[in-house]
């Protein structure tokens, strides 16, 4: 079998010799997803069995639907650790750049030594970068180096690595999913993966209220801009109301832009100091909506970007609108060209 | 690489040899779905590659959202079969049963040659059957076999098997998605399958009246037999008041198996002649919701099945909810043991 990634061999080993005997930090991102805590298990479990020390690092706690997939791996806080871990050796993972990680800490593992990523903006921060952005998932490199270098990978590091493949691909059907995607799913279940645990974990165990927190999304849904936008509102109180909380919010968006003809959906959520969570999501790069998303103070990448403001949502949609207007007028005027 | 199903090798020379020199029809099952047209269209692509004349023939039109896997193909209705169409050679495809393509087709091709299939209760109806009950969809068995036997994909088969993989493992999470369907997505793919395209055709494409049928039929759901159950309901006259078609209703039962603590999810859909139609998914296949069915005249699978009854929703569910408990209460018993 060929290699996955041939261009990383050399990288990887410098990486593995750059630890040195330290113990090793496996940083992920703030607010972390399925790719981020899947590479910071897998990543850990990968160095544990070469013989290396490593802990897992983040500034968000794991969320619960995730948490099938640490295999009762212990997630080190900030606030947690010690001062000498200012020495520890850090790799970044799923991290487009060294703040995604949280301000402390980036001030904390001020020089990485590794960062792993598939985001298009990286611009590699570290001393050895494996940055791939026609990759889908983060997951997918590493599983990628490990099969490449023969490390074994035991059935923790399989289903983790699978689900930040399964996720990041949106159950792989993004444009980004690959034959190498389900070669290295089918590797990895080969190695330990479950798909139906997976599945089952993060698709099978809504909660009643996630589900009215749904019902009462698709009857907010409304088109604007000549249908070509579908925004979805939750109110102050639903949280209460359902007995959910801002976690059970994840995917509800999807719905909006899953309309044909709307080429971007958007989720309100009214906050209960009166302003806004907005997050939006386009069908096609082109629309930029992390562009939008910088005019309220907010950013992203061009599919998905999110903005808080702190005007009540009344003033705030007929800003957004505009600028979802101007923005598709702007890519309209584009493709005419 | 070694074969995906050998044990299908000598039926397949068998069946292909029986064809002898007639035109083939591929029939697929009545309300078909996308492992069905996926099934149907992919072999209708092997069968001319190998030099043979295929067409497809069903029951019913190919659903809407389903149509961009088809590469133009044209579906044959039973009205317009001509009368020497009882002269072709008939080879089933997903039909756990010669009925499943309905009775006009039953009639029709009295004498089937060949059975595709994948249904745990499908009995062997034609003279040559290639069913395994281990497989995630009929597409997965084509697949398997056009690569055991060397036979070309074109991009449409390839497209089309890869749809009906994609959709029976309901996105690659429900228990028989196994390695073999990673690897047989990969060799789609690697033949011009676009994980993308059926993406989008798929999911993002939905009709505004589809996110009212959802929000109507979770607004319905109820849980039953001490929470282990959920049924939701769709009215007589929902179809008419959200301008969607019973062809929209696929999916909505996965919600109500969604919930945690859910084994058995049902969608009940009542019909403008008074009968009901239900739904009924399993989030194990111990729970095996296929003798469910069966004790209404209906069938399926271990963890989806459905049936169709002349009674009112009101008379049913009640015996429907008894059944279901008896189930569980067998499942429960046999834990014990």
């Amino acid at each position: 079998m060929a290699a996955f990634y041939p261009q990383f061999a050399e990288s990887w080993r410098r990486l593995l010799a750059s630890i040195g005997g330290r113990r090793v930090a496996v940083i992920g991102h703030a607010r972390p997803d399925g790719d981020c805590i899947g590479a910071q298990v897998g990543l850990a479990h990968m160095l544990r069995g070469l013989g290396h020390e490593a802990v897992c690092v983040n500034g968000d706690p794991v969320p619960r639907r995730l948490q099938f997939l640490t295999g009762g791996e212990a997630f080190i806080r900030p606030g947690d650790l010690p001062e000498t871990a200012k020495e520890w050796a850090a790799i970044f993972v799923d991290c487009a750049d060294h703040a995604r990680a949280g301000d402390r800490l980036k001030a904390y593992f001020s020089a990485p030594i590794g960062n792993v990523d598939h985001h298009l903006s990286n611009q590699g921060y570290a001393e050895h970068n494996l940055v791939d952005a026609t990759s889908a998932a983060t997951c997918e490199i590493l599983a990628g180096v490990a099969l490449d270098e023969g490390i074994d990978l035991n059935a923790i590091a399989a289903q983790a690595l699978y689900t930040g493949i399964l996720t990041d691909t949106g159950q792989f059907r993004f444009a980004a999913t690959s034959q190498r995607c389900f070669i290295l799913a089918g590797e990895l279940v080969a190695r330990g993966a479950e798909p139906a645990v997976a599945g089952y974990e993060l698709y099978e165990r809504e909660s009643r209220g996630k589900l009215q927190l749904l019902q009462h999304f698709l009857g907010s849904l409304r088109l604007e801009c000549g249908g070509r936008v579908c925004l979805g509102t939750l109110s102050a109180g639903i949280f209460e109301q359902t007995g959910t909380t801002a976690e059970d919010t994840e995917g509800l968006v999807d719905y909006a832009r899953s309309i044909a003809g709307v080429d971007i959906g958007g989720l309100i959520e009214q906050r209960p100091d009166g302003g806004v969570k907005a997050s939006l999501r386009a069908k096609e790069a082109a629309y930029r909506v992390d562009l939008v998303a910088a005019e309220f103070g907010g950013g992203g990448h061009a599919c998905a970007a999110g903005l808080n403001v702190k005007t009540p949502a009344s003033d705030f949609i007929g800003k957004l609108l505009a600028s979802l207007a101007r923005r598709l007028a702007a890519v309209d005027a584009e493709r005419r060209q």
